[in-house]
């Protein structure tokens, strides 16, 4: 990359998981608006194909209407390529297929067991993560490599698992996650306020939260706006809202919850809850919100199917082709999301705060060192440095350790390859509630159903 | 007290709750043989006619056959009178009475929760703590007039909870908690040891531990005897007896295990949990080992009913009076009891290592500080120093961790007269899986029962 | 205050020591370019008519050419006064008058002692911090009487023992210390990479720091801007100047320095120290750089007199007659002062990252908790969280763990009245390299001079 | 090694330095009335001919009127041999020869540092860690090799560093270090009580001490003995005699000294220095106790010249081959030393406590972790486990973290064989009170007069 007077021209971008039909599109679209950033993109992908769809999607972003900065798309065949010489890394992959998601989600079930997402904790976090972490290790020695002074991001689930594999396998990996999860907590709290006091709040970012937890497990133990005692105005909203829940925008949505999970939560802790009820439920003792589709319906909330994801991937694959062909034109929305910003903030365009995954050095200081975990950190020219967030809160503690202690049981045992271990910690899950002959039986049938992927398990 | 060339004269001892039928002749008998120790027992007890019974006791086993030392017993009509010039302190009262043990141990039945002691964590143990540390403050701050340089002793449940008031109320106080349990599960290694090399092992102590937890959810991460692999023999003890239990030497006991649970958990952890069965059971999820009576029954242990703990009493009552009307005679056993030989250590007669209660001042590095844990210490002339135990072992850690939260709430509920704090503790405890407003309905009902000893809660 | 659609309206600003005849001027000047932030400033003063003639001068700053809000001054005769309703607090004290400095600065000298400044560290800052911190809890009580809410800015030197003082008195009080040394470094960083690569640095804030230590002793342990490699081009910065220093732009100034000392210190441990070198060679060994007037001329920095000090005063005192009778117009001016900034970021009004001294939670945990260390913190919307710094590198933890050791000891000496405690920490000073009768002779001597205000040390 | 029922036998000691003609004679003696403990000594030294010497020798004390135990002693060639399934290994050499040691102790004396010792810490200290750190490396990677279950004892200085590099080299080392210094001050504290109350005090262990530091600049922070008030009884001691100095036993030794630097240590902290004079004093500031000759005189200590160390070699060989010859006879003594105690504490033969050197895993909670520090440790069968042993007290916290630091730099720098590295460490020592260009022509010198055991650092 090179400064000029003008911005920063030449900037490399390289995207693992670069046949994204879905993410890779939203960076497109925010890249084609960043005005003074202008660079390359390098595509890489195990499905090369999906990968040189990108490419020519991306190309066409430079046409769009309202675009500002021309960006170069390539797809690469290999990761060498795609890495060498990158000033950015984004790892956004599928760990496998939705056919071994779907055993992940749906095998349980038959034990009684029922998840919500299945991608992070619970048995098919678990299996996820036991498949994921080699590919991770793979990535970053590549990393190590190919570009070891890159910033790396990443937006794969299990979030923690996955940038705890890439630091464990590369110690001067500068690498952080990214997850969404909070931001629409920050907007449940603005609409709170907004309701309370008809206060204009135009975008999340005005209320300031203190985050801290595990990702997809985090807890805002303070939020601030103005001179609003922000935390009695939640601690009314939940009083309003938590019988009836919060109506949602589109009753049919396999995301969308009611929050009435997160509101119980707070009833029994005094602190918000900072993911949504799918994810937070999982964290939880599984008779409290998952025993099965009656309670979860009445906590109002949902199960996302993985055939609902498989239909999504064939209609997502299908307007690929459409925006490929120029059937369908490629425009430039507002995502929302927060890559870009991050990025200029490390090119030091700009500090710039927001929550991220990291490695605890001490933010938040009653759990372990070394475990990923999330809080706000401070983004500053080529530089992230968490924020001290202060203590879990008693009682949430208890949850959130068991959750911290499960990570780092997991990634030594994917480290390790050691199924036996990764039983341990499977057999230790808050959804895992069975005597251990049962836990076995379910664990070696997950194994089973996903083994195409274990084999650096079974050498 | 006096150090003389023969030993030390003039000791004074103060027993709170000197009324006690039970450990009290313990210590009478173990005192009556300490050879070189001698001096006097003020025993102070709410029930002033049970403390003088004891004193009639005590003064007999002066000649009782084998005795060696002399010790003058008094009852005391008030705690400073008993206190003033003692050179050791021993608490050990039953706070309240066996109808509220009732209430503790038996009401949660009626939402599927069984208990099989009930005295030290779940429902029961929690509002036992409510009713049982007002009364500890009390003591702590008699203490601190009376006698702020005596060493204090404590036996009564909830021990981590006495401990940690003790040191809140007073934190200048020289105070720690003894529990034999974890001898018990020594006596188990020792006899595996056996069983596998045929080694001639006379007591428990041989067999060298460490200990880390807290109070009654105690583990041995080491166990050694000579150069024998002791952790390998233990794994073969589990795997030969986990399914059918180790025998017990009485089947009707009230309170022994065939040690099913502490194999299950060691299959779980790879770590020798170390108390009974009874009490290991409350630290886990309910569902584990604590459905119903039937799956207590498969992992053959018992609950110990509180109907027999009223019963036993009547039979301990009855013996005090043949005792003091000399119909009984006192005599002197092998109490197999740890408190002679500290006291001993403590006054410079010789170190002593064994595993009491104190404040986490990093002994078990991942707990947090000031939690009350359990670990080895080191007793040499007026000092008692935990010995470094090491960090509670990822697995076992998201239990214990827990259990050390939960203490500090309680300790914080109860220090504050805070019953909605302490209502947040009792719903997040593991066999509490109750939805909210269930959980309110048991808590407040268990505080309604027992609201006589409560009070200071509802000023 | 009051958010309205313009802005806030009506904040009020506490300003204590308000009689101030420098740092109160460059307040009103930025206050009066606040744009959106409009309200009123109390000057609460020992001297009451030096705060008077503020009000005069403050309230003429609403006419200044360029002024573009308005803000009322009054000043206040008692301190509750001007502490009620504030919702900001400045402490910028003068702690005695510059007759006890000159027995702090230069009473040592007899005994070849030699401090360049004398308000921090050394035999003169411990004395200085004797009278100062009784009257900062009088302060402090005062704010947790009428304003608990407020947040506090100190200004007062010894900065690190002024902020614990605040949080030991008032451990719910909401203050940090405001510092410009490190500014001067960043500075000078900012030459460097113009001198190396004649980039256009046109404020200190574009070179992103790693701050870390305690005030004046404070470290930068990571430089960024943009793809350079500044902490390569510093060194070759220090190889160039070391020898020579850096040409000052005022050389008869008695604060400004040739950097000599910091870039020995650079080669002594590799980490730039960001602070002038008449504070930095106060905290080194005496022998280092303050043997004799001599040493001091040869490493290039100057002892800033207290007679200059005096005469000064004397300037200034005049001005503010000026300024009071019209005889001097009072302009606006860039003060390049961080108050405002932080104000506003607290306000809401922007996020906004600047280093600052607050107790140590964690952001550098290789230093005592609780102890007032400097770092970088995040400034957010009524919130300032600690941005976490890293350890300090070894060599330097030698130099800093001995300043932080030393603050925690003068700290208790001067809350509990203990001047043989005080007595302690000043023998172990690197400045009082004398054997004990003769330290004591010069403390006893020091304490004579000022014994004015330390009356409550022999109560 | 064989447990049978009259006790151990066939047990394995490896002795690397086993040529000693001091440590090992005394060990020699110990084992020969060890009573139910037997086998055999392997004795290597690069000296093969003094090893071999001490094989006849140690056979002679089979003989030796008051034998009661036979161990059989064999001079090995090849460290291999002699590890090979040894159940101990004691670690006692000379790094290099007294020739290096000439230069380490006496060349800073040109530059007026004054080193009463040399081998610890300061330049000589540093020195002599660089060549003695890969001599340690060699041996722990041995023992990894060749007994990776024995246990090790080092006896080497410098102490802490050794057990650090052992640590290092071999994480799953089980090695500890023993050093008498502590022992001389608990007879010391044993004499003052005993002076005080006319107590019959027969050995130092009968006074009970918490333990703390770093090897040679170790405290105690408390001392007990009965009822005592020891600590106030040390204070009077001190006042008593921190002008005159306690009356040496031989004032010609070249080690003794009056206890007068340890007083002062006293006066400055109120904590009990925990070594001899000599080496408290290479810890301070050099110009508190040696800044020449005249002020170590009045101090009433020594400095012990190399060439002493020459001399008595030569006395001691030409007593090895009298003893050899039979000139002489080996005769039992009571040594006092505690090696053969721990190691029977090790077997499972009694429980035991007393101060180590162990890396720091908490029991000393402000020094930094894996630093190795002396504290306390429990001695119970295969297992050292330290004792917690509190913070060091505020003030000598400042020294002490000094050497700490120190100690974590050279082992750095020896393990990297970095010497610029070591420069750093050696210019931040208290007793190279030099500008920079002046240490480093000291320390240029010092490496070159001991090139010949530095060759790894000019690879």
């Amino acid at each position: 990359m090179k400064y000029t007077s003008h911005g920063i021209e030449n900037l490399k971008i390289a995207y693992i998981g670069g046949g994204s039909r879905g993410w890779a599109w939203k960076l497109m679209s925010d890249l084609a608006v960043a005005g003074d950033v202008s660079g390359q993109v390098d595509l890489y992908d195990i499905n090369y194909e999906a990968a040189h769809h990108n490419e020519i999607i991306g190309n066409k972003f430079n046409d769009a209407a309202g675009a500002t900065t021309k960006w170069t798309y390539h797809a690469r065949r290999t990761i060498g390529e795609a890495l060498t010489g990158a000033d950015f890394v984004i790892i956004s992959i599928l760990p496998a297929t939705f056919d071994e998601m779907e055993s992940d989600v749906h095998t349980p079930e038959k034990y009684g067991i029922y998840q919500p997402v299945g991608d992070t904790t619970g048995p098919g976090g678990i299996i996820r993560a036991l498949r994921t972490i080699p590919m991770i290790e793979v990535i970053a020695k590549a990393i190590e490599k190919y570009c070891p002074n890159a910033w790396v991001i990443n937006y794969t689930n299990p979030m923690a698992l996955c940038i705890k594999s890439l630091y464990d396998t590369f110690p001067g990996i500068k690498a952080f996650g990214c997850c969404h999860e909070v931001f629409a907590v920050q907007e449940l709290i603005a609409k709170a306020v907004k309701e309370a006091t008809g206060a204009e709040i135009t975008e999340r970012k005005a209320v300031k939260t203190n985050v801290l937890g595990v990702n997809h497990f985090t807890w805002i133990t303070d939020a601030r706006y103005h001179n609003l005692d922000v935390n009695k105005i939640y601690h009314d909203f939940v009083e309003k809202y938590c019988e009836s829940g919060v109506p949602k925008d589109n009753p049919d949505s396999v995301f969308e919850c009611a929050h009435r999970v997160k509101f119980d939560l707070y009833k029994r802790y005094g602190v918000i809850a900072a993911a949504g009820d799918r994810h937070l439920s999982e964290f939880c003792e599984g008779s409290w919100y998952l025993k099965n589709d009656q309670q979860i319906s009445e906590w109002d909330f949902v199960r996302t199917p993985v055939s609902w994801r498989k239909e999504d991937l064939n209609e997502r694959i299908a307007r690929s082709e459409r925006l490929c062909s120029g059937e369908e034109e490629v425009t430039i929305q507002n995502t929302g999301e927060d890559g870009v910003r991050q990025i200029r903030a490390l090119l030091g365009l700009g500090d710039y705060t927001t929550n991220v995954n990291l490695p605890n050095m001490g933010q938040i200081p009653n759990l372990p060192l070394g475990i990923v975990v999330e809080t706000n950190a401070a983004f500053r020219d080529n530089s992230v440095d968490p924020i001290f967030a202060g203590a879990v809160p008693e009682g949430v503690w208890q949850l959130v350790s068991r959750a911290a202690d499960a990570q780092a049981m997991v990634a030594t045992a994917a480290r390790e390859r050691d199924l036996d271990l990764a039983f341990k910690a499977f057999a230790n899950d808050p959804l895992v509630n069975l005597d251990l002959p049962t836990a076995r039986k379910l664990f070696d049938e997950m194994v089973e159903n996903t083994k195409e992927y274990l084999i650096e398990y079974f050498k």
